[in-house]
């Protein structure tokens, strides 16, 4: 299995834990995007939409290839089903794809390189409305998470006592606001479920900071 | 089963033409989005995001609330599997929720309401500026779904015979390109599923002009 990653990327660090958790060894290739590595046309070749993460299972005629990072974690759970990254009942499971995409449709999204670069040129927002814009949707993002998250019976991860879909997204994104700079404590049970991650070695080798081209 | 829903919304549209298809009937309480009836404090307390669609399954101790279309959608997979909204191998299902998920994550969230207000307070663009981001995004999301669809067998729509989950993700896209003026010719494979999907009555029934509070 070969995987197309970025070291800085969020959707890349979800698809990072999900493979620590599970126990698959992947071949990491860094495309970076700071250099538009991602732009070359060998690269819009795999992936159209010029993003990493980038998955690619089995080679020659059984070669294939897949993109954006909840459809990667959902194939994962289905060729690899244990540990399971998904709830057992049907409900649940819901729910822990509902908080994901929370963060994978409606935060991530407009934060990405894509986005703060159009902020820049042709819109030519300075720091500070740039700044403004992050804070707005991250904040918004993660001011609703914490109230799902207060209908839950959280203990250490969002869905119970074993880290999941739901804390494979919300880790990346904490990290985020984090480098943004959003003023994250005003949600203490996201906080307290990043803490407890941090701990876990999975996710703890995902960081962003632990890659080959971390810079 | 209570479905909340906007006429307009994208999102709401997905699981209209989902339920349609899984011939699910649900009781539709429309939310106007136009009047922030999303932002009351009572529809907050069903939804912290303020956003359609959300479904209500079941009443009183056993009352289950989802947000997120594609949750939304995947749980009523889980509940009512037949007709099949994904297709059966593991490989054809990831392809199916990757080209759904581009269109949730990379185009839509960027052009939604809350956005374009944002986009005109604070940040004060004009008509222009503002038609210039929605056809960026759209224009880039459905170049690259085009793509992927060149990779694929489609027949009348886009995973083959049967409408599925990535015709349920694109024809709302569609639809919406369309409302923002974006040029579409240069889709001529999404375009020729949107031409199939809108002679099937599920799809047809699901359309913003034929919902109750279309204005």
């Amino acid at each position: 299995m070969i995987f197309y990653d970025y070291f800085r990327s969020s959707a890349g660090y979800r698809v990072r834990i999900a493979l620590n958790l599970k126990n698959i060894v992947a071949q990491r290739h860094a495309v970076s995007l700071i250099n538009n590595a991602n732009h070359h046309a060998d690269y819009m070749a795999l992936n159209p939409q010029g993003f990493v993460p980038l998955l690619i299972d089995g080679d020659g005629d059984d070669k294939f290839q897949l993109t954006q990072s909840m459809a990667i974690i959902e194939y994962l759970e289905e060729r690899f089903p244990t540990p399971a990254l998904l709830p057992r009942t049907i409900r649940e499971r819901a729910t822990a794809r509902a908080l994901a995409l929370m963060l994978a449709c409606d935060v991530h999204p407009l934060n990405n390189k894509r986005i703060l670069d159009y902020l820049s040129e042709p819109l030519k927002l300075d720091k500070e409305a740039k700044a403004a814009w992050t804070n707005k949707w991250i904040s918004d993002g993660l001011r609703a998470f914490e109230v799902q998250l207060s209908k839950l019976s959280v203990t250490a991860f969002c869905m119970g006592d074993a880290p999941g879909i739901a804390d494979i997204f919300l880790i990346p994104q904490i990290a985020s606001a984090q480098r943004f700079s959003v003023d994250v404590s005003a949600y203490p049970r996201c906080m307290a479920v990043y803490t407890e991650a941090m701990q876990h070695p999975a996710f703890d080798a995902a960081q962003p900071a632990k890659q080959t081209d971390a810079s």
